[in-house]
């Protein structure tokens, strides 16, 4: 293992301890939690009293509380799999109260059949289970400022989160409901306050689109759908319609706000992209991250994630010299199409400032840009989709900052317009 | 997929709408969570209000609250992933309360560096992720009972949890000491009010040994170990040693209280297995399972779990008539070694009482046996490592309940001893 010959003797961190004495000294000072006894069972539990600061970062409209997003703290998570407390948010007015007893889905419109279901009915269907990303369109807006963002790198880039989804595949139910032959599309409506409506190709929906009951083994939380959500895997979050109640089958869209008004790119061309539903190959270096400090020179491993809508990561290259050279990360098995994949690499760091950047690639060969890239190709009046390389800069004193490109100001687009920082809402 | 066909017009479920009209009719009302706005964004998530009844079942000692188990509520949960608030619990004097920042693990004893490490400076090692399953060695222990116990599966089986663990690879930090040549076991001791001593062969240790520090994403919780627990895929819970604060390298086994009193198994020559580390092939049919009712005869999913400490799992037979017959069941993929596997099968419920089984086999060859055979083989004297087929029978109501065998006495032991409840605290 390439890891462990270079860990060997180089001493990442681990101290030695001089002699047989010291191990006895060590051992006889029994901690205070090994001389009283523990605290009781419980029926649900909660993360340590040390780790209270892990949590969402709730950004809300201010005047409308439920509408905005909170970010999942990735600088602070290792693994792909999110813990349901920490999944991202991102509601358009609040997380509704719904009774899963009488909540009902309907499937109607150009269908033969019109059907409804209850949950309980629901679970006698045939179910899958499938581990996947879900990323927000919105995600990573702010790195279409003009100035780099000194956030950390989850309040950043944290609309993405992963999880084993169990429900119902779709083309099940679509079939039973039989739609008529010019059915090429469904409207998805979620029951909560902002009737969020989105339009969904029916060739999607039956290659592999999920009537999601389950998170993480357990019923979906409330504010990811309670008590039933479509999964559109490597879909744009929008489109994986929380609190689902219809399914109406149609010939076209319905151009409905979030798909018209947001949720779309305004290109240098003037016309604006719609219905960019595949989210794009990206990657995201989180250790180390912005607002972290290297405490000296010596070894560090460097771990982020990867994703791709498209299929599975295939690779994912690290430069520790501002994009000089490139060295491929380990990818942790398995790796799983359309789900978050964790890479990592071992790195000296030799105490002399340097910016570190990574670069995904999927199995459809789609490479993660960089950012002068993604600019020129989709301009600066958008706010979604943004997928470019990340680079931190890593100072003199150890310290991670967020630059673009190598930091030297030569990838600064100066025409920007000003930061837009609401655009979404 | 089979499963589609089979549900096709069968309405397994689903209510058939007579016509448009009744649609509209449905679509004008909208419910209560359309009306007003919803909850506001929280920090870290919690289930639903209607859920508070998905909850572990503690069971612990009357005199010592701290020693004891809580139970998995399988019966209640689908995929793979336990959500970490429901992992289950076995401690022996309670859960200690460690600060993170002055925890230390000690390695030490016959190497030629003898170390120290902090959590901080475990986190700058090569991490490796693992979703594997873990499962006491007393996990189904009711079941060594002369007559089969009625209780829900998962307050009788659900001492078997499946996380995704990031740590450091436990063969790293071993090979950074240097053990002399003789060092075939370790000595891993908890910060616990009890001090577990559990013994670990050198081999097991340097094959898939990880020094865990993430489950499920997040740093582990509490009642798992935090802030470090050792993870041995496969092995029997009480190895996987949780609060770890010290490996001793030695020559032989510590022989203490949980490898001698407990966790082995008289056996009828009068010997006792000692050291049975590795967890055998098991299944256990979830849906439908003991204390449900099925509704009435028409479709319905089987569901279940299976999982094996040698491996992957092959396959997965059902029987839906006492064993005279078998299918294979399907397999949710990604099946992984040493994790739980997610099976599933439709199953058109006649009417007529019958009874359900489920038989695992693995991929070195083992196959799950029948409850007579693991009797025979063991004995009634010992209380770990149940893992025989469960039968479930379902009633002319639809009502279903735990049988031995076929549930018609035949496989009854009625020479064996009066019920043992606490022999394992």
């Amino acid at each position: 293992m390439l890891a462990r010959r270079q860990f060997l003797g180089l001493g990442a961190g681990g101290a030695l301890l001089g002699a047989a004495g010291r191990a006895s000294a060590w051992t006889a000072s029994a901690p205070a939690s090994m001389r009283e006894p523990g605290a009781p069972f419980t029926a649900y539990g909660v993360p340590s009293e040390w780790e209270q600061e892990v949590t969402r970062l709730p950004t809300a409209n201010r005047d409308v509380p439920g509408n905005g997003a909170s970010w999942s703290p990735l600088h602070l998570l290792e693994g792909i799999i999110t813990p349901n407390g920490l999944h991202y948010e991102r509601h358009h007015n609040g997380v509704p109260r719904i009774d899963p007893t009488t909540h009902e889905l309907l499937v109607h419109g150009r269908v033969r059949r019109a059907l409804s279901f209850r949950v309980q009915e629901l679970l006698r269907y045939p179910l899958r289970s499938r581990i996947c990303f879900l990323e927000c369109g919105g995600n990573s807006n702010a790195a279409w400022h003009r100035q780099p963002i000194q956030s950390p790198a989850g309040h950043v880039h944290g609309l993405v989160s992963c999880s084993e989804w169990t429900g119902v595949p779709l083309s099940v139910v679509l079939a039973e409901a039989k739609p008529y032959t010019d059915a090429d599309w469904l409207i998805a409506e979620g029951a909560d306050a902002f009737a969020m409506h989105v339009s969904i190709p029916m060739r999607k929906a039956r290659e592999d689109g999920l009537l999601a009951l389950y998170q993480n083994g357990e019923r979906l939380r409330p504010e990811n759908g309670y008590p039933l959500r479509l999964i559109l895997p490597g879909w744009e979050g929008v489109t994986n319609v929380k609190w689902l109640r219809r399914l109406r089958v149609v010939d076209r869209p319905v151009m409905a706000r979030n798909e018209t008004y947001s949720y779309t790119e305004l290109l240098p061309s003037g016309k604006a992209r719609q219905f960019s539903h595949t989210m794009d190959v990206k990657s995201l270096l989180l250790q180390p991250s912005a607002g972290m400090r290297l405490p000296g020179p010596g070894w560090y491993l460097l771990s982020g994630l990867a994703w791709s809508g498209r299929g599975r990561i295939r690779g994912v290259e690290l430069s520790t010299d501002g994009g000089q050279h490139w060295r491929a990360a380990e990818l942790q098995q398995p790796v799983l199409s359309k789900c978050l994949t964790r890479f990592r690499l071992p790195w000296q760091w030799d105490g002399a400032p340097t910016v570190l950047m990574s670069r995904a690639t999927d199995t459809s060969g789609a490479v993660q840009p960089a950012r002068e890239q993604l600019v020129a190709a989709r301009g600066r009046h958008g706010y979604f989709h943004y997928h470019a390389i990340v680079s931190w800069a890593v100072g003199q004193a150890g310290d991670v900052r967020h630059v673009y490109g190598t930091g030297t100001g030569d990838s600064h687009d100066s025409n920007a317009p000003a930061d837009i920082d609401s655009g979404w809402f």
